[in-house]
């Protein structure tokens, strides 16, 4: 399971002086739910300025998990401006009017609390762990960088270079990003998600102060943020300190209706093919193009979420029992849904050829897993213990206040309710047999989908590249 | 050599009722040049608008060309409003303040004209040909729709229809579209010569009237308009009617830079592949993304355009003669270079297997001349030859009045002089040897390309589909 996380998460984190980067959980189905009888009492209410506030409370402990979400990831950026929304996040801890740049980060660690942020393709998020005396002050510091924010040459440029260097360290000097990268452009045709969160490289180098204020003034304002709450605090509590600090914010923008350009019906199988001297282990990847949670109103991302336990979901799956304990192909094979993205998204098979095999003898084994689905379909029995492990890893989710707190403020950003995150489990209880065969049969097309060879470089392939 | 026209122009014309869809000529260096020497003397003068004349004087018969040349095609669209440039193209003969929807093209039916219109990535261009007497009232009238279009909801919406029925007879209907669609998709990741001049037929669909208006009022302005007259006129006399009529269009906008977005740095190569039950002839065709003669200010283009010579002028060259008539593994084959675009264009390849032969065998094969071409290079004898072939191709294109009216008018409206096209013939001849090979070796990488297979649709592939 681990490993559907770091190939399918498109999140960006900011590294700061105080936390290490992260890696932000998939805000996928898998983990949204939490089930009303037992979960926490999930409170919201919207100030007047606009900003939604969730409130989870958890007594456990002597914690609160603060974070401010902007309706602003990096498919909302302005053609041309790739990386803007990764970019302003960096310079968000670069200073306002009243706090010095760096004062931020210096508050936090002097209260003892911990922080972090992350970009991704629909939102952009800002996340602090303090204690309960804290909070105050967290939400007054928080508030004063939603409309105050003070960029200068001086500030932006530096900020750039090491925005770069992230860059290089993520995707220039990883092959896996690389491909990952061209995939992801191959597969979408006309959709923003074809660009990398981080941007592309000669456009990152572009970017100017005058590109970080328009996207600042025109997301980042009260009635276009989510305001999630979790911890060792309550409702009332939490509302009187949020109309005293973020209460005070004006509306500065309205940003209206997210407008992302759709894809077309997909025609052709697309393949991407890298070979690179960096390349230890070779690797398959395949994705198809298919629904998201946001993407339309039908069960089909709860029936995908159960395809891909089916498929993919550890030992007992269809695709690691073929290829890894059957077919002996491949050391390692799996299948992934990131049903959490705004628009139409990826289902993904991975595999890696064992010592001997090859990437075409995984290909041919991943097809062969597909082509018997796609004729024979998925048992009762499967889907009964999908469902069991879906919904029994939703409730382990509680478990952790910073992972309820982005699953509710990741869901909530996107346009979902406390209500419909907490009957997720039923939803996905009431999937059928032929809701998952539908999905398969309407959406594993080779039309939809590109596939991705990661090859070590040879000598050969030197003189091609 | 006409061939390469069908596959690399991308180019749509508009039917009108009074002239058959005609497909414009390949706007590349090898039909851009009219030596100075031989060639027609041509002028230029610039209206107090700001609308550029390009005069052309050919007084073999009583003949007129006119033409007028807007700087905005497909690839200056707005997302999400694919389509538009080519919509209004249509909308163009609907009527203005003072001449009713289709008596344009009646008017030029009256008086003996033949007239088109055509948009392509990086213009929109309107043509007629006419007698001499007829100019000043064919420059009345196309001034007069340069600012006086009148569009309401009852034209609109028919002529979408129409765009729509364009799109499923061209490429609906068209595997070989549809495929180019795919590739071209797959091989610009962030350029928008990725989305099709048509449009996608989604946003198509949902084009408004307003869109429209939009596109217009940015673009179709004195400012951002190159006329040509050629043909048997003086430049003094269009002069004086150019001023009497399209002197009085106001300046209505100022476009300013064609803001157009450029491609990463290529690190995977890609692959297309469809199936279709209605291709009777396989086909293979690889593109290399490389720059054109507007993209960078080296002679790169001019030493793509003779290694296209080499590579896939005629019977004689590289391609045809491994592929067709010593290997036998293909019925045709070629290559093209498509220089005339204002961003980075394409380089290609393309053949069909003879029968009992494989669309991987004519990839091979082709990848066996492309690998011999950048281990040995080219030859003195070849560059020789492919020069004289270009040169005298550029003099027999003197000889068509409505070609070099289009080769002035594309030239010029994507920034290039009088003197510039002209010369073309001078600099193809000063590319030596060392400009081939060091082009070949630069670009024809595979990671800079993509591959396209279109196969006839078998029961297996049914299927996958």
């Amino acid at each position: 399971m681990k490993l559907k996380t770091t190939i399918a998460v498109a999140v960006l984190c900011a590294a700061t002086s105080l936390t290490p980067v992260i890696n932000a959980p998939i805000l996928s189905g898998a983990a949204l739910a939490a089930s009303q009888k037992t979960g926490p009492q999930v409170t919201s209410f919207t100030l007047d300025n606009g900003l939604q506030v969730v409130v989870i409370p958890d007594r456990r402990a002597p914690v609160v998990t603060h974070m401010v979400w902007y309706k602003a990831g990096s498919a909302d950026e302005p053609r041309g401006a790739s990386g803007i929304a990764h970019y302003l996040e960096h310079l968000m801890f670069k200073g306002t009017k009243t706090v010095k740049s760096g004062e931020f980060s210096a508050k936090i660690a002097a209260i003892g609390g911990q922080e972090n942020a992350f970009t991704s393709t629909d939102y952009t998020a800002y996340f602090q762990r303090i204690t309960p005396e804290a909070l105050e002050e967290m939400m007054r510091l928080e508030a004063d960088r939603m409309e105050n924010l003070v960029l200068t040459q001086e500030k932006i440029l530096p900020e750039r270079d090491v925005v770069n260097e992230e860059r290089n360290a993520r995707t220039e000097n990883n092959p896996g990003s690389l491909l990952r990268e061209a995939m992801n452009a191959a597969l979408y045709q006309n959709h923003s998600y074809g660009i990398p969160i981080i941007g592309w490289k000669h456009e990152v180098n572009a970017l100017t102060k005058d590109d970080a204020i328009a996207f600042y003034d025109k997301f980042y304002t009260p009635n276009n943020a989510v305001l999630v709450v979790a911890g060792d605090v309550d409702a009332e509590t939490v509302k009187v300190l949020a109309e005293k600090t973020y209460g005070k914010v004006k509306r500065r923008a309205e940003p209206g209706e997210r407008m992302r350009t759709k894809e077309p019906e997909p025609r052709a199988a697309r393949r991407v093919e890298m070979s690179d001297a960096r390349v230890r282990t070779p690797s398959f990847s395949r994705s198809y193009l298919v629904p998201s949670y946001y993407s339309n109103d039908t069960n089909e991302a709860e029936a995908f979420d159960v395809l891909s336990e089916i498929l993919g979901g550890g030992t007992t799956s269809r695709i690691y029992r073929q290829l890894v304990v059957e077919d002996k192909v491949a050391s390692s094979a799996g299948a992934w849904y990131q049903g959490g993205s705004l628009d139409e998204t990826q289902f993904g098979f991975y595999g890696s050829p064992r010592n001997g095999k090859t990437l075409p003898e995984v290909e041919a084994a991943t097809d062969k897993v597909i082509a018997k689905l796609l004729k024979d379909g998925v048992t009762e029995a499967e889907v009964k213990r999908a469902q069991k492990r879906l919904v029994r890893s939703s409730i382990f989710t509680q478990d952790s206040q910073s992972t309820l707190a982005r699953i509710y403020g990741g869901s909530m950003t996107l346009g979902s309710t406390i209500e419909s995150i907490q009957s997720w489990p039923d939803r996905i209880n009431e999937i059928t047999v032929e809701d998952v065969n539908s999905v398969a049969r309407k959406y594993l097309k080779l039309k939809r989908s590109v596939t991705g060879y990661l090859k070590p470089e040879t000598a050969a392939h030197k003189n091609e590249g």
